[in-house]
Parts: C-alpha cells; structure tokens; sequence
C-alpha cells in the first residue's frame, strides 16, 4: 500500500487512442483525465510512441509539478505489448519521456481485465478486431487462450467476421452456396461494384489493413439478425470458436465458476451474437457469469498504481 | 489451321520458372525445349518480365532466323494474367522484347486446361499453393470456382493445409483441441522451439510468404495418413470445399460428365488426399472422369499456337 497522498496514474494505450486518469486512491477524486493519440509503437514507431508520452509527462508535469510527479507511482497497459522484448521498448520510451516515478507495463488485455472485473480476478473476454480470452487461475497464475493474430487465431473477432463475408460472397458469386444479402450491403459499404473487386482492394491496395475488414463485422451481425444464412452460419461457427475458448481458458483457470466480462464492441453492441454466446456459454458452462465491464482499462491501470489490485480476492 | 511449315511457340510462364516449347504441328518434332526464370510480373516487375521475353526472342532468333520468328503464332500463358490489365502488361511486354508475329496471351490455368486435356475441352483442377477450377461449358464458355487468394478463397491448397496446421498446432497449445502430432513435425521444420514462435515467423518476419507456410502442406497429409486427428479434419474440411468447388463449376459447366484433370503435386502426390477427393466425388458427382494430366501447359499453350484447339471438341 503507498501512502495516501501520492499520485496514481493509469494509461491505457490503446490502438488508436490513449487514456490518462489520475486519482490518489481508488475512491478519491479524478484529478486528471484526458485522451492522448494511439502508444502502439507497432503503428507509429518507437519515436511516436516516445513523442506521446512527451507530450503527457510535460502535461502531468504542468498539473502536478516535477516532485509530485517523480514520487508518484505509474502503470500502463498498451496494445503493442505482446513480447518481453516489447516490455523493454516501453520501459525505455516511458524513461527518454521524462517519467522518473515507479512504473510498470502490462499488456491492455490485463489492464482491461483488471478494470473489466475491478482487480485481479476471473476472465475477461475481448472482440475486437482480433479476439482473446485472458483469466486469472485458482492460483493466482495469468492464463490465456486465443490472440495469436489475424491469420492463425482471432476466432470470433471483427477480422473473422469480414474476411468471412468477403469469402462467403466470393462463394455466392461463384454458385457454391446461395446468393447472400451480405453481397449488396458490404459491396455498398466499400463502393464497389463486383465481387471481383475484393481482389484489387484486400490484394492491390497498398492501404488495405485488416482493421478495413473487421469494419464490416456489424453488417454480418445486422444480416444474420435478418435471418440471412450465409450471415448467420458465420456467426453460429464463430460463437462455436468462443465458447472452445472459454472452456479451454475454464480448464487452465481450474475453475468453472467465475466473471467473465466481456470487451469490446462486437459482443456488447450486437443483440444476436451476445443472445448466442450466452446461449452456447449456458449449454457447457452455465457456472460463469457473464458481465459488462465493471470500469474501463485505464481505471484497471490505476487499480495497478495505486496497489490495490495486487491482492488475488 | 496455320500453313504447316510455319513454328507454333507455346509459352508457360510460371511463378518460379517458364517453359518455351517450339513446334510446326503437334505430331511433329520438338524444334526448341527450355527453361527460363519466372515470368510473373507481380515478383518480378515488369523489367525483369521484359528482361526474360528478351532472353528467349534471342535465343530463338539465334536458332530460328529473323524472318521465321517474324511469320511464327506464339500463345503465352502467365500465372501474373488475371485481369484485362494484366494481359495488356503482356502484350507490351512481348513486343518490347522484340516479338513480331502473331501472338495471344492467357491465365496459366487456361493452358494448363488445354495441356491436361488435350484441347479446348472438360475442366481442371489447380491444387498448388493456392487452388482454382476451371472448365468450358457445353456452350464453349469458359467458367470458374475459387482462385481468389489466399485470404478469402484457396480453399484445398497449400496454404490452406499450411495454416490450418499452424491454427491447429496453436489450438492444441491453448488446449482447445487435444495434442496434435503436427505440432513436433511442423516446428521442427521451421526450426523453432515453441508454438509461440510462429508469431515472429508469421507477423514479424519481414521474408513471410504463403509459400513458406503452403510448404508444409506434405506434413499435414503424412500425418492425416499416420492417423493425426486434427490433421485428417483439415483435410477432411478442405475435401469438403474442393468437392463443392467442382460441384459448382459442373453446374455452370452445365453438364455433369466430363474430365477433370488434376494440375499441382498437392494431390498428385497424396495418395490419401487424391484418395479422400475421389471418395468426395465419387459420392456427389459420379459422371465425372478424375484424371491426371495428359500434357504440360507449355503444350497446352503450343495447341493454341498451333490453332488446333480452337474447335470445341
């Protein structure tokens, strides 16, 4: 436990923004909160991640002045954390910044667990663009399935859901099934005229990006909720993925009794693939309580900082 | 039908190497045989295209004399030729590099087409590092399955078997399917130590290619063949697709008896998965007369050259 008056700071360094929140204790008042650009070094660099984080010590700097700030202790989650060596880029970047307080970093699925669950406890589910599955085990052990990327893993995830579409098009197109509603809406969606086109965009275009992809996840959501087929088999297969997740990441935890919150806007903003999820979750592990995040990764952060998290409860 | 004394110089431009085969009739004797370096634009640019046309017009201007290569019909099939603007690439390519006479340029599977077969006639099937199908209808139109890329098509492929391996082999580290004995076989392949490595060698290795992982493509059939359970259900899958792939194209074929030639070592060299196709086949479309092929591409491009496939057979 630090003392009371010193200075917690969380960041939660996501892939396409930043949050800092500052507060002295967990109940206390938010002394600091503000949005930075993407700490993804994978996108923007080591010298972008490093002007960021400039960019936030001079602020914090501003606001609390040189001794506080040094005597305060930080935690950071960032998306670019995947490797000890990935640890060791954003020690030094939060160094060459300026920040001369403790600090330490995490990878933002474990800050979002913390914050998700409000300390370190249960499981936290993520579907976003890719997709993970992170818990806590009986034994206090961080445990894991899933998040091995776009290409090998990601089942579930908004990536999985497009290039799904795209393919199941490609299929209708090609008479190996039905035509699909999907055709017309992501063929709109992209301003382009033939299924042939996806050649030019996902395999020619220098911008393509898989975030592109995982854009049109909604609209295989919206689709199945229609009842289209070629929609709704991706989601029912994709679902199937999530609950083999959870039950293998149940097995690890040696648990099949506990919070499993879920992150990320594919689950919590869709009616069917949450409907379907608790549906598939019910039938194997109808012990796990599935929850909406209790707060958000930055708050899991401070959680860290302010060492109050540290105790498995 | 050409004049019988003028040459027919057929042309298999392939992803690693190209084959000129020159002819006066079919019956007759090979004038000139040889291998060249790729030809596909899209590894090698459009310079180093025109540098290996250039190559070959000289060789066989040394052999066959200025006036003769002027009066000679040449037929080009490229694996870079999938779009109208590809064959305009082409086209320039062949007179940049000197060629004069009558020439006519094609996707490789459609020599691969007229070679296997004998003629503008049945369907093949292309299971190489990616996978496509092709055939001619009754009404003498070409029509197509699948061969959309490795990310959204290729279904029974190289690449498919690759990745679904390497899925496979996370799957078992995270527990979520039982152990597999593809994981031994495939790290020891790649020479790495953990399945945690193949995130370097997929996201972070500057060298990753589909090719590397369609590589492993054998490995996924001997272990299917040794009885690996989650080897046999990729295959399985991927039959499955490869069935409804030719399913579909008989249909646009409008017919459902014809032969279908096997292009690409993936199938002629397993007997499980040549033997799990027939099986697939056999069961959905009975009529259908699986073959292997009768000539090489470079052949089937040399019967358009010598104008004796044009005629619907």
């Amino acid at each position: 436990m630090q003392m009371p008056d010193k200075l917690g700071i969380g960041i939660d360094g996501g892939g396409t923004k930043t949050k800092v929140l500052v507060k002295k204790s967990l109940t206390g008042d938010v002394l600091f909160e503000k949005k930075y650009p993407s700490t993804n070094y994978n996108n923007i660099g080591v010298d972008g991640l490093e002007q960021v984080l400039k960019t936030i010590y001079t602020e914090l700097t501003e606001k609390f002045g040189k001794e506080q700030l040094a005597n305060a202790s930080l935690a950071m989650g960032a998306a670019g954390i995947d490797r000890p060596q990935d640890e060791v880029i954003y020690r030094e970047a939060l160094k060459n910044s300026g920040f001369d307080c403790n600090f330490e970093v995490f990878n933002d699925a474990y800050i979002a667990l913390m914050g998700g669950n409000g300390g370190r406890k249960g499981a936290l589910l993520i579907t976003g663009t890719g997709s993970i599955a992170i818990g806590i085990s009986t034994e206090g052990k961080e445990v894991r399935t899933g998040g091995w990327g776009y290409m090998t893993s990601d089942d579930g995830s908004g990536y999985k859901l497009g290039i799904k579409a795209v393919s199941a098009i490609m299929d209708s197109y090609d008479e190996i099934i039905e035509n699909t509603s999907l055709t017309e809406r992501v063929l709109n969606y992209y301003g382009i005229k033939s299924p042939e086109d996806f050649m030019d965009l996902i395999y020619i275009d220098k911008d393509f990006s898989i975030d592109k992809i995982a854009a049109i996840a909604p609209i295989v959501q919206e689709e199945a909720e229609k009842g289209d087929a070629a929609a709704l088999d991706i989601l029912y297969r994709e679902i199937e993925r999530l609950v083999a997740m959870i039950k293998a990441l149940a097995k690890k935890m040696k648990t099949n009794e506990f919070r499993l919150c879920l992150a990320g806007s594919l689950m919590l903003k869709s009616d069917i693939y949450l409907r379907l999820f608790k549906a598939g979750m019910n039938k194997s592990l109808p012990g796990i309580q599935i929850c909406e995040p209790l707060n958000e990764p930055a708050y899991g952060a401070l959680i860290i900082a302010l060492g109050e998290g540290t105790v498995n409860e």
